[in-house]
Parts: structure tokens; C-alpha cells; sequence
């Protein structure tokens, strides 16, 4: 099953818009963090380093929930309920410097830390959200 | 258990800053909303209406999550997995007025609805979420 992320609020998911991506704990706690994003069309992108907290609990638990508060307008947002499937790191390294320029306006910027100190020293991984429900408030 | 929200961070939680709330559904999918939500000085305080989805997440499943991202800093925020400790009816249609207070400026008023519109037609609560977990990211 699959939903499509209506037009209405495509701009939050395509857009650079910081977003929150919830994943589950072992213990099925929710853990919540900020994330950048695009789509290709019908899925979100998301896209972490291999071994930090999220890419286990996606890896382990494919049940995650993205919402993206449009950071103009209080009463506008969406929240996209889904399933990881597909986790690659094919072409990572270049949709990581893809989000920079969409977020930053930088060739290339992984959060504090400068590309040079990066080199060799992060698995960069794309996770595939396919979404299985929508919820959106405002126009 | 019980960890303390970090002073540091703690303007996130107690000033008008909207949150993602993360409950989880039934059948363990994380949900997500925006919400307000100000704190007792240890707890973090939110207020539902009776019946809405949150309100039935929580009431079945302690377990919830906030992050709460500042509006001027991409690069800072705070993250709080707890558990619900508390629901209570007692006190909750002042807090979602203060609350209203503290976000809009104004006397009373409940998301897109006029307040003379929902007298009688909703019972507000307090959700006293105990931190067990805290991550922040940022100064």
C-alpha cells in the first residue's frame, strides 16, 4: 500500500525544509530527530551516516513518521506516516551534497562538520520512506 | 527514572516554541503532531481534547517523544523521550488558555476555532510527560 503526498504540500517535502523523522528504539520508544529531505516523486529521501542511532532503528524497525512544519505558517504542516523500503548507499555521497545545496546553498556541508574531515570516515546511506498515510493541516 | 531538562535548552520547552509530539498507534507507528506545550519545571506539560488521536495514543501507551527545534538556530534543539506520568481534566481549560497566552497573544483560543464555538463541546486535558531521555543538539 502506498499514498501519494499531495501537491497541496509537496513544497514541505521538496523544499528546504527541516523536517521531523520519528524512529523506533528497540524498546519501541520513539526517537525523534531533525533531518534534511527531498523525494523522488512518491517517496521521501532521507539520508544518515551508517552506525548513528537512526539508521539501526530504521535497519531493525521500518515503521517511521516524518512531519514537516511550514516554517512560515504555524497552522500548515504535514505528517507523512510510512515504511522504510529501500536502504541504499548507492549514490548517497552525491544526494547528501545534493540536500547541502538545497539546505545550504553549499557544494557540500555534513552539519558542523567541514567534507575534508569527512573523507573516508562516514558510510553515508539513502533511506527510501514509502508513504502509507498522509495527514496535513492548513491550504 | 527521571532526567532534567537542561537548562541550556530549557527556553525551547517553556517559551512559545511549537513541538512535534510523537505518540505511538496501535499497532506501533509512531504519530506526529504539532502541539504547545509549556513545563512545571521538571515535566513537560501538553493539552489535548478528549477523543483526539493523541489523547487515545497516550492514554494507551506512555511512551512519547518531543523535539522541540529552535526557530532561529537550524542547528539547535532539544530532544525529550519520556513517559506520560499524569492525565488530568483538573486545571486543563486554564493551562490551554495560558498556553494561548503564551503563543498567540491572545486571551483564549484553540486552534482555528473561536472559543464561543467550542464551549461545551470539548474537554480539554493535561498530559504530564516525565523526561527519561534527553538529547539536545546545538548551545
Amino acid at each position: 500500500m502506498s499514498v501519494k503526498i499531495p501537491q497541496s504540500h509537496f513544497d514541505l517535502i521538496d523544499g528546504p525544509v527541516l523536517i521531523t523523522l520519528t524512529t523506533l528504539m528497540p524498546d519501541g520508544q520513539p526517537h525523534s530527530t531533525i533531518v534534511w529531505c527531498n523525494s523522488d516523486g512518491e517517496n521521501v529521501l532521507v539520508n544518515t551516516a551508517r552506525g548513528r542511532q537512526k539508521d539501526k532503528n530504521m535497519s531493525a524497525d521500518p515503521k517511521v513518521t516524518l512531519l514537516a512544519l511550514d516554517p512560515n505558517d504555524d497552522f500548515r504542516y504535514i505528517e507523512i506516516r510510512g515504511v522504510v523500503d529501500e536502504i541504499t548507499e548507492v549514490g548517497a555521497a552525491e544526494h547528501i551534497a545534493e540536500l547541502a545545496r538545497l539546505y545550504m546553498d553549499a557544494p557540500a556541508f555534513y552539519g558542523h562538520v567541514a567534507p575534508a574531515d569527512l573523507a573516508g570516515k562516514e558510510t553515508r546511506v539513502i533511506y527510501k520512506i514509502r508513504p502509507t498515510k498522509v495527514r496535513t493541516l492548513g491550504g
